[in-house]
């Protein structure tokens, strides 16, 4: 497609984000919100037609064991509602930044994907092939860093495409950091 | 200065660049230019005004010991030429960038520090508050970056802004890797 017209194709910028570990579904977390809105006025600006966002979110998939506490108490019926409410959640969460691109006229596409975010991020880069990466980070210290995951850590040196990792501004990280 | 205007401010992208090191100076390395051209292709794009490129190259200082070698030949009078034909290779390095810029009317800064290259990027990083850096990789493996240093790498650790690191192109790659 390259050459075939004047105008070059768009940036194609891949974007990790998650839900709130306070507000819950459908709400975005903090740090994904910050790096959105960071992309949008740093490196979009004005120049809406230049870029194509891609949005990634990535649940947790089942086996990986947090349902699996639940899973004395839950048929195999109240996991597939699980399941496909995860899923409906996770689409009202990718809406919060589609319905942001469409207001500006930045052209997006957003899915969602189950399993470890980390994996799951750098497999996609691999697949779509972006011009770049951009995840959020909370800014932890060491020693908070070694009881959570550090998603952006792990791509940063794991995709294979050039990363931006944006941390969470300290006027907005919540009294326990770990919580985004 | 921020809402003076109806015009934001343009983003301010730092971009470490160093000389080749099988050309010499004033060539830039592979790397370096390969991080430019990526940032004005990819970010910058035809937003020429939305940005503002600052070009720091630092030269290692004469008492980072690759000089000492030298001493027993030169005289003190020796060494300022030495010094002096350095900063205006340097000056000659960084015109490369700066010309690049002029062409295509995104305005520039450029500047010339002495020290250790990571660590004075870091601190320019404090004192000038880009809103992000790019640095350039040469993509060695880990065997070799045992034997290198990886400015990059440690930028990205250190730096007080987000670092986007943007890696040679393997078909840009010279027979050794760790030439630039």
């Amino acid at each position: 497609m390259a050459g075939a017209g004047v105008v070059p194709e768009p940036t194609r910028i891949m974007v990790g984000v998650n839900e709130s570990t306070i507000k819950g579904y459908p709400h975005a977390s903090i740090s994904s919100k910050g790096a959105f809105e960071w992309t949008l006025k740093k490196i979009v600006r004005s120049n809406f037609s230049g870029f194509k966002l891609l949005f990634l979110h990535v649940q947790v998939s089942d086996e990986d064991g947090f349902d699996d506490m639940d899973s004395v108490y839950a048929s195999p019926d109240d996991f597939k509602k699980m399941n496909r409410r995860d899923m409906i959640r996770g689409v009202h969460l990718l809406e919060y930044f589609v319905n942001r691109c469409h207001e500006l006229g930045v052209s997006c596409e957003a899915w969602l994907k189950k399993g470890d975010p980390k994996e799951v991020i750098c497999h996609e880069v691999n697949r779509v092939q972006p011009d770049f990466l951009v995840v959020g980070s909370r800014g932890l210290g060491p020693f908070q860093k070694v009881f959570v995951g550090t998603v952006s850590e792990f791509c940063a040196k794991h995709a294979d495409c050039p990363v931006i990792t944006i941390k969470r501004k300290a006027d907005e990280a919540p009294q326990d950091p770990v919580d985004d």
